[in-house]
C-alpha cells in the first residue's frame, strides 16, 4: 500500500465489474479520500477490446488481458469474473498478500469457497464479498432497529429473490446454466446468495433446512434461435424452509424465471413487537409496523430513505431523493476500504460466504434426498481436495 | 325442498355465522330468487341470548339452542360452529338428507372430515365448504385466465395467509389453541385451509410436500390479564414446500402472529407466459404480467374488479366500486344454491376438503419427522375409527 | 309511519336504485331493525318490465310505473332517477309529508335544488342526500381524527374524482351529456358533488373559488356506431382552486374521461401536524402521517379498516375484510333511518346540497368569466322562477 | 475549450453543488469521456473552509472564494448558489464566453432571468438549466410515448411537487423565505419550477392560467428556538389551473409544508388513448394505461426502469436496479456536454427558463388579482431595468 492510497486491480469488466469500476471512482468523492484514497490502477479482462475500452472509460491507469499481471501492481483486487475463475485468482491474490473483494457466488462450490477463505485467512489479508444489498441504507436501518431492540426478537422471516432474465423458455443457454462454469447452483448461486445473506444478517445463522428445486425450462438453444438445444444443468427455482439458531423460522424462494419480477429481492420479518418489510424494486423504502400504535391508527409505515439512515446523507442530504444500484456498490467499496485500513474483514467475509455456499448446496441436497438437513453451515469435515470437475475452470 | 324454496338452518351465530345469515338474506336480492329462493328458517346457537338476538336481526323465522331441532324443519344446514362440533352435526344432517354448507376447517381432523364426506356421499346430498376466497371475482378471474391458456402452464406458486390476531404474546387462550376443540392444526386449520384451497384451485392436487411449524408464544393467560398461563397446543406458524401433480412447485406460509397483517391472504403464480398476483387486503385487485407486452412498456397491470369478472356485475355494474367480505359470502351461498338445484356438489366439496385436511396434517407430520411426504392428499388406508380425543367435541 | 316500521318507496330501479333496494333489505340485518324497521313497500320505474323484475328481485311488496302512486303508501321515498325528474318528485313527496333520500346531483340546477330544499324545510320532513362516500368508515375516521385535534387545523386539500366511463371518444351520447336532462354540469354534477362534499366535510364551507372546465370529446354518436354525431352539452373535465372559510386552501379536479381511473375519488389533506390521504379504489384504507414519529421511522401508515372505525364492526368483526359499495349504501340508509327516528336531517342535508350545487355552477361561471367567485355557496338572491329549460324534465 | 476537454468551474458547494461536483467526476465514467472530457478545474464557495474541503473531496484542481477568479480558467460554469447571486455571475460568465449550466430558479425574478438569457444569447454560449427531473429515464420515456403517438394527444394533466422541509411551524427562517434573497416566489421558485417544467415538457407552452397561493406559517424564529420571530415573505403553497396552447388543461400544486411528502413530484397525464402517471418518490417507475387492453385485463402497468428507457443502460444493464438522484445529475451534465459539443442549448434552455419564471409570477399575480392571466409565458414588454431590490444580491 503506497502512501495512503489503495491501488485497485479490477478483474472482469462486464456488468458487475463496471459497477465496481464506477465505485472506485465515486468512493473518493462521495466519502472523501479517507481513510485511503482508492486508485484505479489496472483493469484486466480476457477480451482485449473490452479491457481497453472499459479501462479508458472507467479511468484505469492501464489494462491487461492477464489477471496475473494485474495482481502485481496493486494493493487490492476486485474479482468480478464468472465463479469458475474465482478460486485460482483469489488464491493467487491472497498468496501475493493482496486484499480481496470477491463477487458472489464465491467459487464454483463450497469446497472452492472454503479453499479461498483458507488462503485469505492464512495470508491475513482483508476480504469482502459482493453482498451489495446488505449495503442498502434501508436494510441496514432494519438491522439497526433489530439491534436497538424496539421490535423484540425475530420470529419468522419470508424472503425471496425473483427475476425474469431466463423466463423466456427460448432464451439462449449461457455460462450460468453450465455446471462446469457456474457450479451446481443455478438461481441459488446467482440470487440465493443475496437473500440468504439478508436472512442471516437479520436472523443469524441457519441451524437446519429443507429444500425443493426445479428446472422448468430444461433445454435451451445454444444461441438465439439456434438448434439443437442444450440441457440446462442447474435449477431455475428453489425454495427452502429454514430454522435459525435463535429459534426463528423462515421460508425463502429464488427464481430466475419469474415473469415480471425484475429485481425482486424482498423480505418480511415478523418480530415480537412489530414487523419489517422491504422490496428490492423499491429499495429506498422500508415498511415498518409497530404494535404499540393505537389500533385505529396502526398500519405499516412507508419510510422513505433519509439522512437518519446509514450512509444516505453522504450522497444527498435531502430525503427520498433515492440511491441507485451503483451507489450501493460505492458503499460496498467504502466498507472494504475502511476494513483494509482497520486490518479486519468486512462482515460477511469469506468465512461467512462459505457458510452461505453450504446453505445453497444443502438446499439442493435436501431437495434430492427429501430430508431435513441440520447444521447446513458447517463444513462437512476436512477440506476436500479439488476435484476434476472443480478444476475445469482453470 | 318445498316449492322452489330452500329452507336454511344456520347453526352457529358468531362472526362467520352472522355473515352466512346476512348472505341468506342478500342472495335472493343480488341474484334474484332463482333457481331457488333462500329462506332463513331457523337459527341455532348454544347461547340462548345470542340465538334470539341474531335470529331477530338476521330475519330467521325462529331460533333454538338445539341444533338437532334446527335440522328438522329445513332443506339445508350451514354449519358455522367450532370444528369439534362439525362431525356430529354434519353426519346427522347428511343422514337426515339435508344439504350441507360447512365452514372450514371441516371437523377436528382429516379422519373426521373423511367420515363427514362419507356420510354426505352416502346420503347423496349436496355439499359445499366455506372456502370464501375462492368466490372472490379476481381469484376466479385468475382461474379463467389460466383455463383460457393465455399464460401457459403454472410453474411456481407462492402463497401465504398471515394475520395478527394472536400476535400479542399476552392475548388470552381461546378454543382455537386447544387441540381438543380446534384439532392438531392451529394456523394451518384456520388460515392454511384457505391458502391451500387457492393453491389447489390454481395449480391442482399436491403430490408431495415438506413442512415446518413453530409455536412461538407457547403459553397464554386463560383470560385477559389472568394467571396462570396455559400451554398452547397447536402451531402459530407453518411453512411448506409443495410439489403439484402437474410438475409445478410452490411455497406456502401461514401465521396468526404476523404483526400488522390483518387479512393477508396472498399469492403469486408464475406461469410459462406471465404471472398473476393478488393480495387479500386488496381483494378487488388482480396483478397481471403478460410477457408479450413490449419491454419498454411491460409491467404488472393492476386490474380493478369490473363486470368482466365473475359475479361482480350482479352487485354493482360500475367498475372498481368493490365487494366486501359479506358479498363473498353471498356468492358462496349462491354457488351452493345453484349446486343444490343441479343435484351436484360445489367444487371444492367435502371430498376435496378431506384432501386439504390431509395436506395440513402432512405439513405437521413432515415438520415432526423431517422428511418429505408423498401423496399427502391420499387417505392413509381404511377410515380410522373415531378416537376418544376426536369424540370430545360432542 | 306505521308502528316502528319505515315504509320505503324506491323511485328508479337502475344501477343506483338497485343499490338502494339492496340496502333496504340489508339494513335491518346488519344493524338490526332499530330504531325503525325498513320495509320495501313499493318500487316505481317508468320501464314496466324493469319495475316488475327489480321489485321481485329486491323484495318489494309491489311495483308501479307511476311514481305518484308510489308516494301514497309509504313513509319515505328514495329518489334514484335522473336529475331532471328530481324537482317534481321531491316537491310532491315533501308536500305529502314523506321523508326524502335523494340521489345526487339534486335537481337540474341549484335553483331546482333550492326549491326542493325549501319544500322539504316547509314540510319539516327528514332529508338526506346520496353522498355515499361520506359513509365510508375510513373517510369518517379521517373526520374523527380531525375533530379529535390530533392533526391540528387543515391547511391544504387536494381532491379528485376521476373515472373513465366516457374516455372513449366514440362512446355514445347519453342523458348525462344533455343539458336538458342532466343540467349544465357534466363531470361536476356526476363526480364533483362527491369530491366537493368530501372537501366540505373535512375542511368546512368554501368561501371563494376559481374554475376551469373543458369538453374534449365535443360530439358523440347518438348510439353505438351510429351517425350523425350529437354535440355534448356539458364538461368532461373541471378543475378548481378553493378557499375555505377557515383559511385552508385546496384544489379539486373531476374527469369522466380519465383512461384507467375507474372509481378514483381521492384526497390528500395536509394539516398542521400531519397528513391524511385516501383513494377510492382502495376505500378500505386510510393513509396517515403523524409528524411526531421519529424521523428515521416516520412515514405514511396504511391503515386497514377495522372495528375501531365507524360502522365497520357491524358488518364484520375481523379487520381488513373490507366493505363494498353496497355496504356503504347500507350505512347511508341506516343514517337516514336514524335521522327520521330522531326527527332531524342527515348531514349534509338538502340545504347543504344546494350549497354544493352552487359551488359546481360557480366553477363553471368562473371558468367562463375568468374571475374568482366569492361566497359561491350563497344563494344569489330571491329564488328564481323555474325556467322552461328546467321544466323540460317533467 | 482545450483539446477535447471541457474545464468546469463549480460555483457553490452546498447540497446541489455537491451533486454537480459528483457528476463532473461520474460523467466521464458512465458515458465515457466523449464528446468532451469533463474536467473539475475550480470550485468556488464563499465559505473558505467548505470550498477547500469540497474541492478536495470532489477532486477539483483548485478552489477559491471568489467566483470571478473561477471564471477565468474554465470553459463552462455550473451556478449552484442561491438565486439572488445568479444574475451577476451568469451575466459575467456569458460575457466572458463561458457556457452556463445554471440551477433553478434562475435569478430572483423573471426580469433577472430575462437579462441572463439575453446575455447568454448575445454571447452565443451554450446554456442549460438544472431541471434535474426532466433527465429521469421514466419521464423521458413518457415523452417518447407521447411523441410516438401511441397515446394520442394530451388532454388533462395533474401535477404536484410537495415536500415537507418547512412543515414544522417552528422550523427556523432561512434565505428561501426572504424575498430579497429568494425572490417573490417561495414554493413556486423552489418546487414549482420543476413541476411546471414537466408540465411544459409533456404538454407544451401554457396559454393562460389562474392561481391561488397561501402562506400558512406566517412567522418563523430567526434560528432554532430563538425569539423574536420573523415574517415569512413568500408562499408556502400555490395551486394553479392551466390551459396549454394545444387545448389541453391541467392543475398543478406545490407545497413546502406537506407533512410526510419528502420528494413528491408527481403527475398524471390523461391522453386520448391512455394515461401516464409517475411519482417522484418512486422515480424509477412509470405507470401506463393503454385503452386497447381488453376490459378484463386492463389496468395501469407499473413499468420498472430498464435499458429500453433513455440513458438507464449506461448505468446498469440489468433492469430495475434503479438510479439515484446523483445519477440524474450525471445525465443532466451529459446533456450539457453534448450540447456544448454540438454548439446548441439544452432544452429547456434559459429562454424557456424565463417563460417558467413568468408562469410562476403569473400564478402569484393571478392569486393577488383574482383573474385569469393570458399568455403568461410572454415577456411583459421591454426588459425592465434592474431594481434596487433585485440588485441586492450583488
Amino acid at each position: 500500500m503506497t502512501n495512503e492510497s489503495l491501488r485497485f486491480g479490477l478483474i472482469g469488466a462486464g456488468f458487475i465489474g463496471q459497477s465496481h469500476g464506477l465505485a472506485i471512482n465515486a468512493v473518493n468523492r462521495v466519502f472523501g479520500p479517507r481513510p485511503l484514497r482508492a486508485v484505479a490502477t489496472v483493469l484486466a479482462d480476457l477480451d482485449e477490446r473490452r479491457a481497453r475500452a472499459q479501462a479508458e472509460r472507467l479511468g484505469f491507469e492501464r489494462w491487461t488481458v492477464d489477471w496475473r499481471e494485474a495482481l502485481e501492481a496493486v494493493d487490492a483486487v476486485i474479482i468480478a469474473v464468472p465463479s469458475f475463475m474465482h478460486m485460482e485468482i483469489a488464491v493467487a491474490a491472497a498468496t501475493a498478500g493482496k486484499h480481496i473483494l470477491c463477487e458472489k457466488p464465491v467459487g464454483l462450490s463450497s469446497h472452492q469457497a472454503t479453499r479461498i477463505a483458507a488462503a485469505a485467512a492464512a495470508a491475513e489479508i482483508t476480504s469482502a464479498v459482493g453482498f451489495t444489498y446488505l449495503r442498502a441504507p434501508m436494510i441496514r436501518h432494519a438491522k439497526t432497529l433489530l439491534d436497538r431492540g424496539d421490535l423484540g426478537r425475530p420470529i419468522h422471516f419470508r424472503g425471496r429473490h425473483a427475476e425474469d432474465y431466463l423466463a423466456d423458455a427460448d432464451a439462449p443457454f449461457s455460462w450460468r446454466l453450465d455446471a462446469k462454469l457456474a457450479g451446481r447452483c443455478g438461481a441459488l448461486g446467482d440470487l440465493g446468495w443475496h437473500i440468504i445473506a439478508i436472512a442471516r444478517y437479520l436472523c443469524g445463522p441457519i441451524s437446519s433446512l429443507s429444500g425443493l428445486t426445479g428446472t422448468f425450462h430444461r433445454t435451451r438453444p445454444e444461441a438465439e434461435g439456434v438448434q439443437p438445444r442444450r440441457e440446462v444443468e442447474n435449477e431455475d427455482w428453489a425454495g427452502a424452509l429454514l430454522q435459525f439458531g435463535t429459534g426463528a423460522v423462515g421460508t425463502i424462494e429464488v427464481s430466475r424465471i419469474a415473469h415480471g419480477r425484475k429485481m425482486d429481492i424482498a423480505f418480511e420479518l415478523v418480530c415480537e413487537n412489530g414487523t419489517l418489510a422491504l422490496a428490492g424494486e423499491r429499495l429506498n423504502e422500508l415498511q415498518l409496523y409497530i404494535d404499540s400504535d393505537p389500533v385505529g391508527e396502526s398500519g405499516f409505515r412507508t419510510i422513505h430513505v433519509n439522512s437518519a439512515h446509514p450512509d444516505y446523507g453522504a450522497f444527498v442530504p435531502a430525503p427520498a431523493h433515492g440511491l441507485g444500484f451503483n451507489d450501493l456498490k460505492t458503499i460496498e467499496l467504502r466498507e472494504f476500504i475502511v476494513a483494509v485500513a482497520a486490518g479486519r474483514n468486512v462482515d460477511p467475509d469469506l468465512e461467512q460466504a462459505c457458510r452461505i455456499a453450504r446453505v445453497c448446496e444443502a438446499i439442493i441436497d435436501s431437495a434430492e434426498g427429501g430430508t431435513t438437513i441440520t447444521a447446513p453451515e458447517q463444513a462437512p469435515g476436512p477440506a476436500a481436495p479439488v476435484t476434476d470437475r472443480e478444476a475445469v475452470g482453470r
